[in-house]
């Protein structure tokens, strides 16, 4: 296969779409936020419950204030929480936020606008109109009404909400659940000094790392040797404890292509998306469980990571979608021709600067970089100044 | 005190400004992200530690293939992970990406430009100059060079350069530890049935799960009767295990105003912020630690908390910051005089539409919000298509 960017990416997304269907599960409220709710809620009850005041301040009658200034007795004082009595014809009760409106009383005049006279007595300053400072039952929300679309990505006020209504669980999608295998014999764990020829194994911790931020439950990160049967085990491994695989290397022109290896021969496709860096890409199927597979570039495997995973996993899990952002360029830029290509970039005042160069390799020089600078197939220069679109990292 | 808005902002961000120098504590690498590190990284190794190949190809020096087709020796295979010896003069070497460049060789030729024989021989059809598909030691970066300065919210891409460079750990800042106490006898714990007057408690999960998000530990989150021996005993206690307190309700114009009362003789600053919803406001110091005091009404908590305690809370975790945007208004809107009012909006196609009215009970409605719309206290009524500016929620 030879493909664009897009036709790769729209080939992935299709790929994990069905994990849209995914078990869902019930979690406290309280834990709900960053979570994807799976059927809609409705409010099991009014809210608020009971007709309440705004303000502190008194429960009177309008038409007992219509006259100012006006001195009424007062019955009692109803805190938040309490139970009121009725209300005495032309009395005033005194009523603390939230506390229950007496029966008989129609508005609440603020303290701000009264005084409390030697007496007991409250001297009212001005009139206020039935409903002023009252809060209806139910005008938050009804019992039965909507609360929460289904197929919402639950944010803190989503969280508030369900809370006010007292519910305490809700069903969510379970999480996508990935299992990363990066391959590559030269690959050495942190913490162990290199020998010769030797590199650490960054790209695990990369994946871990963005499927992490990007809503994704990782079971394990594991190091597969170059040996199919090996990998082959670790794969089907995989496919009984997670919903998708990420591998990284072994998928490019060298003569110890792991995973295209094992995988090529049971129908995983492997071939050139027309980008840099990434190039090499594979796709697969194993026993019903997608398995994307990314060359092992540190860069390239962070920028296939970006470009074909990111968008569906964000959505699956409810996070809101990374969006491009058009910024000019402060710098030159030259791209090779019919590859769309992905340079780092860092956001500097209102433009954006180039890090660093193509090479694929260069993963310290990515910590600098803020975004992806992403230049089309059909272009091989950018002038300064021109307009880029870039991709947050 | 009465305050403006920005003004109180500043006292607030004075109060936790110390907490800017809590304790550093290590943390594995691949746990870093969303944490902010305390002093600057440098790489203990150079990236590459040795010069690689940039692809699958043949290791040549540049003379032996000046011109062209030209069929050279292959001495041997280097894959990935193995120790090349030094090439013979006159022949090739295949290399795979990322294999140790032989002594001897100056350049790589892709293996797609090449073509091997029947006699093992690899014949070559285009030149390349010395230094061409070849990454040289340390040119990612250098030992002790900078990697990571001090003072970075960590990103995924902080965590792969770390990696990268085979470090294990990083010495980031411990996470800001809050405690959050509700106070109102009439609030009631989600699960538990409503009695007449009472209202279910969302402010302590709403102000628990933005604390969340914004980076901070939760240590706890309880509900204070309206008695201020039993609030000081929860306060004095959560001095002893947090940075920072968070308390809402008990601090208005009413008879019952329990964390005034607490913490009013103790030095706390109550008073009125022109501001809708969230006038009433407290800041205190107990035993060191900073006490925010939100007025009670769950809309008002939550308002307080986004502008008042959120922006320094996400710069000390390392966080971005949450910037606003203008957008037009889709709809009218009055606001009150003297006041800087907060409206919840909705971001529909271009512009922002209003979210039910500015009560501050209305936290059903919230949920429906994904911007809090910002009106200057000067501004008394905005019309249609006016801008505004907005907050993400």
């Amino acid at each position: 296969m030879t493909r664009t960017v897009d036709d790769h990416a729209a080939a992935v997304a299709g790929l994990l779409h069905p994990l849209a269907a995914r078990p869902v599960e019930p979690v406290p409220v309280r834990l709900a936020a960053g979570r994807r709710n799976a059927t809609e809620v409705r409010s099991p009850a009014d809210l608020p419950a009971f007709r309440n005041s705004q303000m502190d301040g008194y429960a009177v009658r309008a038409q007992s204030i219509a006259d100012v200034p006006v001195t009424l007795p007062v019955d009692a004082t109803v805190a938040a929480g309490a139970v009121a009595a009725p209300l005495s014809a032309g009395a005033a009760m005194k009523v603390m936020t939230g506390a229950p409106i007496p029966a008989g009383a129609d508005c609440v005049v603020p303290v701000e606008d009264t005084t409390r006279q030697p007496d007991g007595h409250v001297r009212i300053e001005r009139t206020r109109a039935a409903g002023e400072y009252v809060r209806e039952q139910g005008d938050d929300v009804r019992a039965g009404a909507l609360l929460v679309p289904a197929e919402t990505g639950l944010r803190p006020r989503h969280v508030a909400a369900l809370a006010a209504v007292g519910l305490t669980q809700i069903e969510v999608y379970r999480r996508v659940r990935a299992v990363v295998i990066t391959t590559g014999d030269e690959l050495t764990p942190a913490g162990t000094p290199l020998r010769p020829g030797q590199v650490y194994d960054s790209n695990g911790v990369a994946l871990a790392t963005y499927l992490a931020a990007d809503g994704v439950e990782v079971v394990t990160v594991t190091h597969a040797p170059d040996e199919p049967e090996r990998l082959r085990g670790l794969l089907d491994d995989a496919a009984t404890r997670a919903d998708l695989v990420l591998t990284s290397g072994g998928i490019s022109m060298g003569d110890f292509e792991v995973v295209k290896a094992t995988l090529q021969p049971l129908g995983g496709e492997f071939g050139h998306v027309a980008m840099q860096p990434g190039g090499p890409q594979g796709l697969s199927v194993l026993h019903g469980i997608p398995v994307l597979s990314f060359p092992g570039n540190p860069v390239s495997t962070v920028v296939s990571y970006l470009v074909f995973a990111r968008p569906t996993l964000r959505t699956l899990a409810g996070l809101d979608p990374v969006a491009p952002r058009t910024l000019p360029l402060l710098g030159e830029l030259n791209s090779t021709p019919g590859k769309r290509q992905f340079r780092r970039g860092r956001i500097a005042g209102h433009g954006v600067e180039p890090v660093a160069g193509p090479g694929s390799h260069l993963i310290a020089a990515m910590a600098r970089a803020d975004v992806l600078i992403d230049l089309p197939a059909d272009v091989t220069a950018v002038a300064a100044g021109s307009d880029v679109r870039v991709w947050a990292l």
